[in-house]
């Protein structure tokens, strides 16, 4: 999907959301038992109509072992089939040397078919650039992430004083350009938003932690919006499991139908028409 | 698995040896049509007397789909089954916000039951905390890889000159011991393995890039050997795809026993037994 296809799902849906499926079976109701693929299904149907992107998880289907596996691959053709506009990313945070990096992007652009993935930057240059050899698709990068561990080596400056998330910005700049990479910036981190605008004025951000990781989005369009949009907003658990009962699909309608309502308005505010 | 029980090991043995389950179908014998458990059964079966792990790198797996992720399976039960002794890694780097590493931990420690992950430590402490709290079980985090990118980022320095590697490897002392936490440093740079060991002398490490990336084992010997041994020296392709032919079995134990040999004179030179 290039970069060109993905703001015009922005415009035509007038929404830049993101639903994560990272399905908990412990919040899913008992009637589904434990099926993830059963749940995601519903859960596609009630929210493709608000939201420009899925973002699966894989260690949510792992955690079920070759089963789990299957259901994410179902997921992904479910998606593809009934909803080809839709952009989808595996959130993966992969990354090795090179010649298993190869494996890693064979695995998730040749046999799942998904449009993007989510890289570790830890190795460099030769673990993310496999990745980076398939035409239409997406590497999201790792860069400032939405947990308290960013605080561990992310914030570390080196000695001219920039941190590493700001190196990882400009270095992996050199690897590809905002036509296939993308950064992952979390929405807790919000101020830290206008800093990487300056660094990467053009580039899609893939932004988690709003909802229940407590970012704003108001805060994250004021910092982080450009004349491309060039944010998408995921929500994970603020939607999928907004309700563990028999309601889940609708509540999860429910609230992707409210992000996406606040997202027009700030798409009409910022004139992204 | 406990510190202790992978020394008697090693002495019992007389190895450090981990053979890397990373099979490349394009390398292996026509006649198995691309069955990556058939194949893992016979390098097992040909190296378990020489080595005291396995490590299996997810990413040659995945790359089959849920079918791949079952041979991994099929993979992890056999060694199990037949060889309780030995220590399997999951090589995966994974590293997410913490409820998805939950996730991450509960797939390979209670639903493949391996002993041990790879973990990227970019994310920071809640990343890998998940993964530390199972009793017998460990954490391989990487520290300094043996790959060309590993110079982007780990080994810049920050404003007190530290490079990000050394940081990685103070820091997560404070997250747990060396009774369930270990490193990966990689062979290619066997002269920096002095320097590992002034900053974690009690911690094994787990060293790959011996072989095909052209490390030397008797130099990471040199720098990185302590009483307990502390090693763990990793070889995949060297061994596993020593031949491409029928006779690959055969080739890969001659290859893990050569590599058997050195390290038992090693370890009587080093005087460990």
């Amino acid at each position: 999907m290039t970069k060109e296809q993905i703001l015009e799902n922005i415009r035509l849906k007038q929404s830049f959301l993101c639903v994560g499926l990272d399905p908990d079976m412990a919040k899913m109701p008992p009637s589904l038992r434990g099926d993830l693929f059963a749940f995601n299904r519903e859960i596609i149907d009630a929210t493709a109509p608000h939201a420009i992107a899925f973002k699966p998880n894989l260690a949510f289907y792992e955690v079920q072992g070759a089963r789990g596996y299957a259901a994410f691959e179902q997921t992904v053709a479910y998606i593809r089939d009934h909803y080809p506009d839709i952009f989808i990313i595996a959130d993966a945070k992969r990354g090795d040397i090179g010649n298993t990096s190869r494996m890693y992007a064979s695995s998730v652009f040749d046999t799942l078919g998904v449009d993007a993935i989510t890289v570790a930057p830890y190795m460099g240059e030769d673990s993310v650039s496999p990745f980076l050899g398939y035409d239409g698709k997406w590497v999201i990068l790792l860069a400032l992430t939405s947990n308290m561990g960013s605080r561990d080596f992310q914030l570390v400056a080196d000695a001219e004083g920039t941190p590493l998330w700001e190196r990882v910005l400009t270095t992996s700049q050199q690897w590809a350009d905002s036509s296939r990479m993308m950064y992952v910036v979390g929405a807790t981190k919000a101020e830290m938003l206008s800093r990487v605008r300056e660094l990467v004025p053009y580039h899609f951000l893939l932004v988690p932690g709003v909802g229940a990781q407590g970012g704003s989005l108001d805060e994250v369009a004021r910092h982080g919006i450009t004349r491309e949009c060039g944010l998408i907003v995921n929500s994970s658990r603020g939607i999928i499991h907004a309700s563990s009962g028999e309601d889940f699909a609708r509540k999860a309608a429910q609230k992707a139908s409210e992000l996406q309502a606040q997202m027009a308005q700030l798409l009409a505010y910022y004139e992204i028409l």
